[in-house]
Order: structure tokens, then sequence, then C-alpha cells
């Protein structure tokens, strides 16, 4: 059903900083940046293995990234898997359950379809499954 | 430097119900389980892809994670990379000046060698490098 860790996404307060350390101290190559306003932030991705580190900053104090560092202050804020089919595996999900942020996807970075999984169905891990673009 | 996510390790107060949802709802692989004296946990890992799920309960109130569950509740502990040589990362980190929990490797789960960097130097995420046993 889930084919791989897609991405841990970390929130940080300032990407240019984390961008710098993931390159070019841990090696990781930056593939993608983008903003995505209706999630409150700015993006970066960096390759590890089959999987990403997605770096966010939040874009102004409202979205769930700036009240999660508000919060907790940066670290860890969720987990992606990868999925072919995300429409299935929503559907395998709801039958048996389990509690869904989105009932259905909506787009994601790079032109993926997401959905999330509320953290009290997983032990409190806020939890993403990604269904890349064709091309990715 | 990095081969690969080798887990990511979630935080549980109930080791049983979280391995029940990442196996049997969300379809993972168990595939070890281990209790870590050292470390004060029952841990449990899950197959997805090249990585792990690696979930954790406390033995007693005494360790990191035990702390870590009073202080902020079941979820994302650490973030584990996959490595070839660790004492060649460890040397390369330590020269580029990044701060370290285990200045030197330390056994891990599964026979592997383990060393944590600190979380001021990755943007607030306890980071553990893994050099898996051979057979792994």
């Amino acid at each position: 059903m889930l084919r791989a860790i897609d991405h841990a996404g970390i929130a940080v307060t300032d990407l240019e900083a984390a961008v710098a350390f993931y390159r070019d101290v841990l090696g990781m190559a930056l593939v993608h940046r983008e903003t995505l306003p209706e999630q409150g932030v700015r993006a970066a991705l960096l390759d590890v293995g089959e999987s990403h580190v997605e770096l966010l900053e939040p874009l102004d104090a409202d979205g769930g990234v700036a009240r999660f560092l508000a919060r907790r202050g940066p670290g860890l804020h969720h987990l992606a898997y990868r999925v072919d089919d995300i429409d299935a595996v929503l559907a395998s999900l709801s039958a048996a359950g389990t509690r869904l942020i989105d009932a259905a996807p909506r787009a994601g970075i790079r032109g993926s379809r997401v959905a999330f999984l509320h953290p009290s169905a997983t032990a409190g891990v806020l939890t993403e499954l990604v269904a890349p673009a064709d091309h990715h």
C-alpha cells in the first residue's frame, strides 16, 4: 500500500540556513524549491536515497507550520509516504475507520496529489500520503 | 554520504496498539522487535520501501523517550539516515563544526552502529546515523 517514505517534513525558522546545512554539510542534493501559499510555506526538497527531506519555512504567522514553530520550535513536523493510487489508499483507510484530515486528495508540492491523516490515528504523527506527478 | 532515510523514530505510549495500526492498517511488515535497556525502550521495526518505521515505548519514566512523551506526547521523535562508513561521516561532520551527541559510534538496534547529532545542528531534528550490521 505504501511504497516508501516520500519525505520527512521539517519546520524551520530560517530556510536558507537549513538548506545550507542539509545540502553542504550533510551532502543532500537540493532538487526543488516552491512557495505554497495555501499551506503558508516556502519549501525546499533535498534528495536522500529514494526519499526527500522537505524543509518548510512559514510565509506568515497564520499557517499550521507557523503555529507548530510557535508552540514547539523547529523540528520534525510530518512524515509522508509515497503511494501509487491515493484514492484507493484513502478509501481503504476510511473503510478501516482511520481518522483523516483530507477525505479527498488536494494539490501538493511539485504537482503531486496529497492527503493528510489525523495524528490521533497514527500515534501522534501528522502523516501525509503523496502520489507524485507522473514525471517524478 | 547519506544513503537513505534508515528510519523515522516514533515515540508511543502503547507499542502493541501502534504496531497494530502500522502493520494491519497501513500494511507495513513487522520485521523486528527488541528491548534496548540502555536506551530505556522497547522497539518494533516495520518495513516501508528501503526505510523503516521504528516504534518506541519507554520501559520506565527515566529515558529520553519517556521524557519526550511527558513533554510532548506521542509523535515523531527522531530521524535516522543510513551510512556505510559511520566513522568517516562522523569525522567529516566534526571537521565541519557540527555539534554531535556521540563523538564515536555505539551499539544500536539489530546489531547496528549508531551515533546521534545534536538537534541544534539540524534545525531542531534529533538526527541519528545508522551503519547497519552486515546482514541487514
